[in-house]
């Protein structure tokens, strides 16, 4: 036994790694969000994997804090970035002066989190941010543009109906200081998973807080708020509170709603939802989440908002933000998971070549033609019998095989197989030509 | 002084970071690469950034160990990737029975290395790889595909007139074998380094070893073989040596060389050279380097060649390979220095909207339609005057501000204004749209 059995040659636990097939599925993926947002502005970003520790625990916290991968090496005390939200912090806070505001910027990256191993968990994911910042005020106006980004992503992404709700923290902070709720902070924790619980296991929790039935109530009937614009405005008016943060929290609301029909995303896209409540993290403004109709059990696979200060801790200069993010590694498994994909083809080609000649030259030369004509070839090049390049070919799962002969040669024609249903043609390379461009 | 004085926003040292201006042209670089390796049939293969470390350390040695960036997370004992080949021979080795060979992959990543820094040298840079591996065999030809597919790439960027310098290892070792060269290793490192230290300097180093005078001017004669094939081809039987290992290396620089032509490799883009050695690393067979001829002093950008197991130590199977990389990050650092980049345009956008009105709608709406027929467009969407919209796209150097006023909405015409010319048309929205999509 040699020294090369004893090595794991698996991936590590929870990196993905895909075969071709699926990685071709995965880069259309990738390059379908990269154009969205480049269309509605957002120029690419990228940002080292690696930063100072300093700069990563002075934004981290609790969970997140432990998950982070870091080391020393010479005098630096290294971590990987645990999201690209901290980067983009520094970033902004490092080139203030080059920079233009508002500030649109997309990235698609990958970070790290030393999560517990768990199937369908990634400890190495990308994620797909678009953020916009400004100096000192952003209009809410680019909160309802980040939303119609949403939207005309999920769009273009053809994963069926989706669904954006969208809730404002004022609203919820504002209800909770208006009713003087003790345990807010639990409270929060509740709503954030009354979906996943349900209403009966929601009113169990709440009623084991400093909370009377009045309250319990009350929150149960907020968490409940849900609908177009007008009547969710209306129900949280029935709620009868005086409170200055909440009465802000409806303003917004209503300022975002007014502006999304004209940003051309559909009326059965987006809904407002009290419940919506995206954490105990940074954001302080409007908040949504998106879901798939018809694959509920994903959860959201894009949620964001708006933060007051993306820089602090970085700057002094405040800078409001708001931003989207997509899971994308963790969206792309559930999705193949669910058999959304075809992964039939194993190659990035269109078309490879089978010479049956000994007059190799030629043959590349036809190679060489389809490419100067944006036809992805490739040209089985290995000496070996008909049979066996039939089946690299099969093997491959390609839909089309070229093959020239002798005989082809001569009459300057190709023989184009198409391997799915077994229809062979003899045409001029230029009619194959125009076949792919058509 | 507070908390944030104290941290320092710059990327630790040998990390690339780039403004939006040298992103944009950074990514117009990697999709023209990533394009013109997937016209050639090669499909996009990403590994995880984190490997076991006895899965690097097995093909890792000397200098390049000691720049791995390592770490334990729990039980595990971690190591960012130092290049993609490693990686590359793990993947195949691990999914080889799910995948079609000969395997073509390409891969456009980031590796690591804990390098001294240096003005230039980076600690994480982008490789672009290209590489064919066959099981059991791989045809000569694919060397020469290789090549073709460099011509191509160079071709694409548009960096000038290119030269791919071509060699045999088997032909520098069969030289040395017949020689009967006592101190080869040495010799070899001298070889790697000829043309950086010139002709003088090389004899003078060739001098303290063991080597007689007749050795030393056969050595220095078998460096300075190149040109077109046949007169390289000439020149080493000239050399009159009985060796195996030589003879098969002539042989396979001819096969080589006989299909570059069909391949379309232009005449002028390639020669043979006796000095290329590519270091002292893993390659057995076809190598080769490539310099930019109005910039040599960047050295080569672009090498790779022939190895004949991919897998030694992770697989049975042997799996010979031939590929090429290059050196992203450092070429376009390089490139950049010399002021090859016009970094006028700090956006992705190809349009920006200035509202100069009140009827926020009705432009939103026309920069939906503009999105709609694949333009990138972006909105100034905060509360300002005409100068501070202005001074806006001004400082984006885009080079078309729309702007929408009443007046334009009730004519449903928009102002298109080039802001390099200042000139001013007055518009359908469909003739502009037809101008940017012409």
């Amino acid at each position: 036994m040699t020294n090369q059995a004893k090595l794991n040659l698996s991936p590590l636990a929870g990196m993905a790694e895909w075969l071709p097939s699926e990685q071709i599925e995965f880069e259309k993926f990738k390059n379908l969000i990269r154009e969205t947002y480049a269309l509605y502005g957002f120029s690419p970003i990228e940002t080292p994997v690696l930063e100072r520790q300093e700069i990563l625990l002075a934004k981290a916290g609790g969970e997140t804090e432990k998950q982070i991968y870091q080391f020393a090496k010479g005098d630096s005390l290294l971590a990987m970035r645990f999201d690209l939200t901290v980067p983009l912090a520094r970033y902004v806070a490092n080139y203030q002066n080059d920079l233009v505001f508002p500030f649109r910027r997309q990235a698609m990256e990958r970070v790290y989190r030393g999560e517990r191993a768990q199937r369908g968990r990634f400890r190495e994911f990308y994620q797909a941010d678009a953020d916009i910042i400004g100096r000192e005020t952003l209009d809410l106006r680019y909160d309802a543009e980040i939303i119609s980004l949403i939207a005309a992503t999920f769009g273009r992404l053809n994963l069926g109906a989706f669904l954006i709700r969208i809730n404002n923290r004022k609203l919820v902070s504002g209800f909770l200081q208006a009713m003087k709720i003790m345990d807010a902070a639990e409270v929060l924790q509740i709503l954030d998973k009354a979906e996943k619980i349900g209403e009966k296991k929601m009113r169990q929790e709440l009623s084991l807080l400093r909370l009377d039935g009045l309250e319990i109530r009350k929150i149960m009937q907020f968490a409940q708020i849900r609908g177009d614009i007008s009547s969710v405005v209306q129900a949280l008016l029935r709620l009868d509170l005086a409170n200055e943060t909440f009465s802000q929290g409806i303003e917004e609301l209503q300022t975002v709603a007014q502006i999304l029909p004209s940003l051309g995303v559909p009326a059965d896209s987006y809904t407002f939802d009290c419940s919506i409540i995206r954490g105990l993290d940074y954001y302080t403004g409007t908040i949504f989440e998106t879901k798939i109709v018809d694959a509920p059990a994903l959860g959201s696979v894009c949620s964001g908002g708006r933060y007051e200060n993306l820089v602090g801790n970085f700057a002094k200069t405040k800078m409001p933000g708001v931003g989207m993010s997509i899971g994308l590694t963790r969206l792309f498994f559930q999705l193949k998971e669910m058999g959304w994909f075809d992964f039939t083809q194993k190659t990035i080609s269109q078309i490879v070549v089978l010479p049956l000649t000994q007059n190799l030259a030629e043959v590349l030369k036809i190679a060489a033609q389809l490419r100067e004509n944006d036809i992805a070839t490739e040209v089985y090049l290995q000496e070996a019998g008909l049979k066996k390049k039939l089946k690299y070919a099969n093997d491959l799962g390609i839909l089309f095989a070229l093959f020239v002969g002798d005989d082809e040669l001569a009459t300057q024609t190709v023989v184009l197989k198409n391997m799915l249903t077994g229809e062979q043609e003899n045409l001029k390379l230029a009619q194959v030509i125009n076949r792919f461009n058509a």
